[in-house]
């Protein structure tokens, strides 16, 4: 398998993170999304979309959209489970997971950073606090969600990671870098720290990705 | 099973449609986000986060976010399935879903046309802009991801409406609320108008639901 990546995308680092929960191996292609030259190459040679990651799957083709894709690990591979037993259960973390990935990150994105300063003429100022408000917002509410359905244990559900926290680390990665404040997300805040200290989670992370600046 | 929901919210009206092609009855619990009253009780007797779709399920409590939803009808009632059989065609109606949940509806949504306009100060036209590039760009990806895909039929996926159509529906439905141009989208255009004679779309149409205003 290949994963089309770039080590600063926050929708590839959630699949890093779930290839090396389960143990599956990839080989790691960097795509820049902001030098000149290799976006135009790669929509030629691989996904017209332009977008990453993107997994090149023998047999499978090219599987896009994050989400998606961890569910077609899941499928693909199902033990070690990214998902746990029970409808209920499994519909909490999905729900954990989309509630980052639809309600937090699409208003973090950088396309939409750049529109507010080319289009509508924001100034820095403006778009770091437009960040921070929707991050933060999208975090409170995510912090309410797992308290309140006391599901949660050394991850945000039980005991094992799931797709949940491979979303969840990455938005807190990003929310670190643009000066959020996480105060008031305890229990996010400790699963966080408690995931940086499994391998899985620290092989996947920008820092240490070869693309990396 | 009850469904809270509101007429007008395109993550209700994804549920819905997903309900009746299931064939599945649910109660449906109207919250109006919109007036001052409703939405105070709903948080303080239902959903703390405040947000519909939410439904409430025997046996599996409340269950939220319109896709994790969705997954939970389908694990619960496999039949008939809002998934196709096979691995990567099930991961290219989950892309088709999520490139309409992640990347197209989060920019559009009304919390965020309100920040614009009372945060950053924008003319309506200057949002109706915004919404409008954000829903055109975004469905160009989509009507380009699924001709490349050689996977659409009468539907998004063959001949069989998916989770995917669920999204697509009510996503035209706000595009051409706000006069999006959709010309440039003839294979969507055309699913849609299939869906549209199928009970279990108009039944779900949101000028039919009992709050329509």
């Amino acid at each position: 398998m290949q994963l089309y990546g770039y080590f600063r995308s926050s929708a590839a680092y959630r699949v890093r993170i779930a290839l090396n929960l389960k143990g599956m191996a990839a080989d790691h292609v960097p795509v820049h999304l902001v030098k000149p030259g290799p976006l135009p190459a790669y929509r030629a040679a691989v996904n017209p979309q332009g977008l990453v990651p993107a997994l090149e799957s023998e047999g499978d083709g090219l599987i896009v959209q994050s989400l998606a894709i961890i569910d077609y690990l899941e499928e693909r591979q199902p033990d070690p489970p990214l998902l746990p037993q029970g409808l209920a259960e499994r519909a909490y973390v999905r729900a954990a997971a989309l509630l980052i990935a639809c309600d937090i990150h699409p208003l973090a994105n950088l396309r939409v950073l750049r529109y507010l300063k080319q289009e509508l003429g924001q100034e820095q100022d403006a778009i770091d606090t437009w960040y921070r408000h929707w991050v933060e917002d999208g975090l409170a509410r995510l912090e309410a969600f797992v308290r309140d359905s006391g599901r949660s244990g050394a991850f945000l559900h039980g005991d094992r990671p799931t797709m949940a926290d491979c979303c969840l680390v990455p938005q807190l990665f990003n929310a670190r870098r643009l000066a959020c404040d996480l105060s008031g997300f305890p229990t996010l805040v400790a699963i966080d720290a408690r995931c940086a200290d499994i391998e899985a989670f620290s092989l996947a992370h920008p820092s240490v990705q070869p693309d990396a600046e």
